[in-house]
């Protein structure tokens, strides 16, 4: 066989034998703390990983990242496909680089394994950004379930905490669970929102409305500025009639151009004095206990679910029930009943 | 001591003895097989009571009640408070009795406990078909959680269905989850609706919209009319942009007024015409098939997390992992999985 010249068959194997060898946990977690952005990335691909060995790993490393005290603002930005996410992510981001702040940018989109990443999946997207030393861009992970998908990416944030990042930004589509799911990880959570002509308040969920810390209507630029002052006092309005958050926060509605770069700075100081006020009153920490405790409480639930669901006498018990229930002889309620009851037995 | 002429000591004791003679389970499956409604009501209390004595009665009662063929007709019923749900169920329950039809009122109303029954919890609203002798009026179990709400409700209709009744009208406030709830027990699920100034689409959750069999605009009458009209053509509209059902019907759009007692009959009308076009193309059978399975396995996964739950060593271990998740020790997801291989393994 003919080989180019500095390939010969012994440094094949030996590029084979570096890329078979895994980085060390402690590698790994040394690069994080030095701020590596490539063992960063590395280490999210590891989590994000099926293969259990990789997720033994991934939690040794993210056991390290924990121990590494930081002062990060996670902020969580919503908003339907077109609202100007990407812009709004690209001049915020800037903004907080220019001031020499590191910024990481993550993305909860369970139907990106579907669209092929349709937030974030795209770097040019964030031009200047994704070339930016200071910041880092990850596109969400792909997995099947949205829990599965926010669990990476709530780890991915403790990894970007401990590499140094100061400020987080989680973005997701403003469509279906995904915003309650990116509102559980995260300190502050803004809704980006466009003026529509005298329907305002047409299409937003009451839900996503009650959850955001700030509303920004984007897009307040030339012809829309008008419309932009009527959606904000509409929104101002609408806001009013919800009760007052525990943490005594009364949430503000901002206009603002993403690509003309308008009020992006009037957004990050009201982030600022949010988060100074809610480290005052201990319900920044307070917030982020709270949100670790469900997620354990969640996940805890989840694997005392696959527990049964992986045993084979489970599933062929369910099925003989399955059947039973078709054919009308028992309710589906004491069926359960029955079913658990004979299976705990066993146990 | 003395006692009025014949209440003697003797009677009394007589009388506090047969109230705490419960009535034998084929006492009450009998008087259900009856039409008999006071034991039907006393079946129901069974069943929505927590003592676990009455749980098992009342679930062999049910076994017992499933075997009856029937061919009830299970419609859903919601609506934003003030829409008029009661006066339509008045004005629909008084069509169907009129044609010696049997109809029961059931409800779903998390909320119920609280505020003492928001709906149906009030008769007087129902005024003649609360006295109508074809007619059985329930309101909504209370309870903490949609879940057990609904599962009581669920079991009544069986009940129901048992004595007799051919229609069961389960109302639901137009509100949160609770929809999705009564949606996954009926066979058919009309959203009433109010026209508005303009705003026809406006507050409406996409996913209540994508739920309906039909939508019925009600108040249509005196000056609402014309505006009943027009909210008519965008509602036609807006169905348009859903996928088609599996069953291949098309939501209808219906104008009514349940005061006037007009449009209730071609409601009724196009029910029927779903309920044999569904029943030919095995649909009918098929969706109850569904429910009933996704009830049980829903079950089957609430009482998983009951069985660990309720284990003073799993209660003990979770708070330790708190403990840690609050100083920042673990990840919570990794906390999760050490606290179930350390459950699991004591089994």
């Amino acid at each position: 066989m003919a080989h180019k010249k500095n390939t010969t068959p012994g440094t094949i194997s030996k590029i084979q034998e570096l890329r078979k060898q895994e980085i060390s946990t402690d590698t790994l977690t040394q690069g994080i703390f030095e701020g590596n952005k490539a063992l960063l990335a590395k280490a999210i691909t590891l989590l994000e990983s099926t293969n259990p060995v990789h997720f033994e790993k991934a939690n040794t490393v993210i056991e390290k990242c924990l121990t590494r005290p930081n002062s990060s603002i996670r902020l969580g930005i919503t908003g339907v496909p077109g609202v100007g996410k990407s812009s709004f992510i690209e001049a915020l981001g800037t903004l907080l680089t220019s001031k020499g702040k590191k910024v990481a940018v993550l993305a909860v989109d369970p139907t990106s394994s579907l669209s092929k990443g349709s937030i974030l999946g795209d770097k040019t997207r964030m031009q200047s950004l994704s070339k930016d030393p200071n910041a880092f861009i990850r596109p969400s992970p792909s997995g099947s379930s949205l829990g599965g998908v926010a669990q990476k990416t709530r780890e991915s944030i403790i990894l970007c905490e401990a590499a140094g990042y100061d400020v987080i930004l989680v973005e997701t589509v403003g469509v279906g669970q995904s915003e309650i799911a990116v509102h559980s990880m995260v300190d502050f959570f803004l809704l980006l929102k466009l003026s529509g002509a005298g329907d305002e308040l047409q299409g937003i969920k009451r839900g996503i409305m009650e959850m955001a810390d700030a509303i920004a209507i984007n897009k307040a630029d030339g012809d829309n500025l008008e419309r932009a002052k009527l959606a904000a006092t509409e929104f101002s309005r609408a806001l009013h009639l919800y009760p007052p958050k525990a943490n005594g926060w009364v949430p503000k509605v901002f206009k603002c151009s993403a690509t003309e770069n308008k009020g992006i700075q009037e957004i990050w100081n009201m982030i600022e004095d949010f988060v100074g006020q809610n480290r005052k009153n201990g319900h920044f920490i307070k917030n982020r206990q709270l949100q670790n405790r469900n997620w354990f409480l969640q996940t805890v639930d989840e694997l005392i679910k696959q527990f049964f669901h992986q045993k084979e006498s489970f599933n062929k018990a369910q099925k003989k029930m399955l059947k039973a229930i078709d054919e009308n002889k028992i309710s589906p309620f004491y069926a359960a009943k029955v079913l658990l009851e004979d299976i705990t037995k066993e146990l």
